[in-house]
């Protein structure tokens, strides 16, 4: 007790401080279970010290007729639960045990009795605060709950043990992300989320805009200050001898339209405007000046997908390299995934457990494989000549497979789960089905386009090369048929100090279904949005 | 020469690896110019080693009657340059000596002859790449430009001192923003960009759609297959006995209505939908769950506001905190300012120095006080008091200064700039100048919320601690007048066991204004959205 210095937890040595006689958060009224639970001593150190703990119930029940309560609580930190113990003169045990109660306590934290589960117990003798719970009506009971009704209840599915272990898992990865590219000398930027450019093919685009408001605020004051009558006009030139009133109410209900289509001149950005569905040309301005740059946000699709594995707002992960080529940008994708495996395998382990227990009894065992082992790197044409043996060989596709063809979700898995049995990067793609700003390779036939493919999801990051070289990339943007003056700006980056540079997105979600083995893309971001449905 | 190891610069160990003969970038194909001038000796170690380097020429001059070059040689890493050196015979110097030409050079590290200036040289044997510029039409020559002038060349202003100095002080402030929150054991959750959520009041929204294109789209279809005439259906009948087509085209072109109104059923979602103007409320779902969590995104206001103060687009960090009251809340807010100021000192300090030259020479010196001096604390009413005093001593503010007013910006940075020439932290506010989910101080007129001011800026940071009783709540939204059923999920938090907690939102951009010293908003992120303008 009193001073006795304490080890502190791993990872949580700020959070850990003896504050006086409780172990303190620094900035709240509590000690983080985890600092007190998460220990390779189950706690046993801290056995004698006085703390004040808070969290929501899991489960309690009263004993010994009612005279105490045991109460597994969770504050979200990490999975496991603080057992804790209170006597009924202590509080109303009744209201205590329910699952979905809040409640913040103080007391002496103690072993157990030999021959039970050793782990520390706190004995409380103050309880500080209840927040109750009705359990005839809390929508997230003890009892098994599916992931799909929880997306009914996204607003209390965090308290739940696989979301809340999800968002650890998302928060690890994302700060793996910055730890990665910040060790490396990458620079954080943030590409716009309303654009008026268009990441060419990458999908339908959610448009951003005023005009549908502003229209409704008209036809409200239209309503409401009717447009004069030719006998209040009569009038008003009367009185002033100055036209006041215009026969033509100044106020137009309706989407504006010019020229029989709509005047985007009078929306917010005096132009159309849209949410991002990549950061990537933006991001291209500033790889060429600062070198080494990644976006990390929020992206947009408006597509009518209805499948586990698409989302209308998502999170990509985009470097951007200048001076560097496609072997760089594979070397750069392959370091950074094998880094977030491990970063998992370091910093959530008991997350993982949980999800290979609920989930996918594999998952541990694909982060350390992808972790610690080369990826396979094969081009485009031996892909499709591997997979083709295959159809030799009796295997076969919904989709037939031949030089030239996109290879689809079941094409990557076979190659990545059944032949390679670990993760495979394809390159060199058929310049046909990429994108206009892919650097065409020297037969003229393929663009140094590659993916990363990885068991469970498919492909998880695509990149490329991008065409530093004027002529030819305006050439690609004719082919296309674009047209030229939208990428003017673009076009200026290989204008001016032009630079060999690469780059690839990796989609965030994708990354945590990989990582957990979690089946849908709904339930590994907080708030999903797909059509028909964006709760809160 | 050959295996001799170097000593890796700061902070840039991973980047200084010794690779071969060549200091070198894991991913790409030069040592950044970071790794060879930042080091305490100016690089004088790295004298002898052959290195490749490339970046963008800020300068250059041909000498000795055209016999060689020098070059200063950026590739925003960091504000310094490389002197380079290139001769005559290894490339055509009229080229490399352009402002804006990209070069990749290889060669060996040399101390210049003692008496000149000691910064370690590149003299350059191979010249491996040169991206050129014509002088006549590159639009950010040397000269000095005007932070306006390229507010109209985004995709090119990276490329100067500031603009790249401000990237690499954003990216340093962001990583510090996620640094301070793991440590402090907080989780970063995502909260949606797209919202069916309206936190009140916040200001105008944008409508995040596809109600229009979908439209377009119809109307374009419509004119490709025009509803059939009078006789194609008369024919339709008979050939098949059966009505197959109808008189009323299927296609409607238009925004879809229904009884007068816009039919938003019809909508992507399903219902109306927003760009959001903050993630509190959603987080809080998180935060009374997982107790200590924090969004970092962007946010929007559809606001006509041509101030150098507002962006339509703009990042914010939003920290949420359980079992924790305003008193909490001025901790944690406190602590991370000062967490942001010292970290900038720390890895940053050359940056400061180019803002300190060129914007305010006073930055550097305000970084320092703000991260050592204890801000003050003081209640609204004190506030309003110490402006009366002002006022009585002949201070001259636009606005009337009276207990109930919401402080204008004169006010709060004649605080914290004339009065304490510090940080101060405002609290207690009029409960009729917040919003409803403030708690409501047991004097039933103010209610717990706090701003922090700070010299430049004014309000950088408001926060509140939450209202976390279900009847006060209740009452609170109705007292506004405001509808209950939307709020009901923010309810439920308060229903199923609630807890107190608050948290604070801090303005990115603010506080990169506040840091550099720079005036207007537009400069201190990549991508400026305000009305009339979002260039790419």
């Amino acid at each position: 007790m009193g001073d006795q210095a304490t080890p502190p937890a791993p990872e949580l040595a700020a959070m850990a401080i003896n504050d006086g006689p409780c172990l303190k958060h620094p900035f709240s009224d509590r000690a983080p279970v985890r600092s007190i639970v998460c220990r390779p001593d189950g706690g046993a150190a801290l056995a004698g010290n006085r703390v004040r703990a808070g969290g929501w119930v899991k489960t309690g029940r009263e004993q010994g007729k009612g005279s105490f309560a045991f109460l597994e609580v969770n504050d979200g930190s990490c999975p496991a639960n603080l057992q804790v113990i209170v006597d009924a003169g202590v509080a109303d045990l009744s209201t205590l045990v329910q699952t979905g109660t809040c409640v913040l306590v103080e007391g002496l934290l103690k072993m157990p009795p030999e021959g039970t589960k050793q782990k520390i117990e706190l004995r409380v003798d103050k309880v500080l605060h209840v927040g109750p719970t009705d359990p005839a009506s809390y929508p997230i009971p003890k009892t098994k709950l599916s992931l799909e009704f929880l997306r009914d209840h996204i607003h209390l599915r965090p308290r739940t043990n696989t979301i809340s272990a999800v968002a650890r898992i998302r928060n690890a990865l994302a700060f793996a992300t910055h730890s990665f590219f910040q060790e490396h000398g990458f620079l954080y930027v943030h590409t716009p989320i309303i654009t008026t450019s268009d990441c060419e093919g990458a999908g339908e685009m959610f448009q951003a805009t005023t005009l549908i408001s502003e229209a409704e605020k008209l036809d409200k004051e239209l309503i409401m200050n009717p447009p004069p009558t030719e006998a209040d006009i009569e009038a008003a030139k009367c009185t002033v001898g100055e036209k006041r009133w215009r026969k033509e109410p100044k106020l137009k209900p309706g989407i504006p339209k010019k020229d029989g289509k709509i005047d985007y001149g009078q929306d917010f950005f005096g132009r159309q405007a849209f949410l991002t569905v990549s950061g990537q040309l933006q991001v291209e301005t500033y790889a060429c000046a600062v070198s080494s740059v990644y976006t990390f946000g929020p992206t947009f699709r408006a597509e009518h997908s209805h499948t586990s594995r698409h989302l209308a707002e998502f999170w990509m992960v985009e470097p951007e390299i200048a001076f560097a080529d496609l072997q760089d940008d594979m070397n750069c994708a392959e370091a950074y995934v094998k880094y977030m495996c491990q970063w998992l395998l370091n910093k959530c382990f008991d997350d993982m457990e949980l999800m290979a227990k609920l989930y996918d009894k594999g998952c541990i065992d694909r982060l350390r494989m992808v972790s610690s082992t080369p990826f396979e790197r094969i081009t485009y044409t031996e892909a499709v000549q591997l997979l083709e043996e295959a159809v030799r060989g009796g295997k076969e596709f919904e989709k037939n497979v031949e030089w030239g063809i996109d290879l689809a979700s079941e094409h990557e898995r076979y190659l990545t789960e059944d032949i390679f049995k670990k993760p495979v990067i394809v390159y060199n793609y058929p310049k046909g089905i990429k994108a206009f700003y892919m650097r065409l390779n020297d037969d003229s036939k393929t663009v140094a386009a590659m993916d990363i493919l990885v068991p469970k999801v498919g492909e998880l990051i695509g990149g490329s090369q991008r065409e530093e070289r004027y002529e030819v990339i305006q050439q690609r943007i004719a082919e296309m048929g674009l047209p030229l003056e939208p990428y003017e700006w673009y076009l200026d980056l290989r204008r001016y100090g032009t630079v060999k540079h690469c780059g690839f997105g990796l989609g965030f979600e994708r990354m945590i279904l990989f990582a957990t083995g979690i089946d849908n893309i709904r339930d590994v971001i907080p708030f999903p949005r797909y059509p028909g449905r964006a709760d809160l």
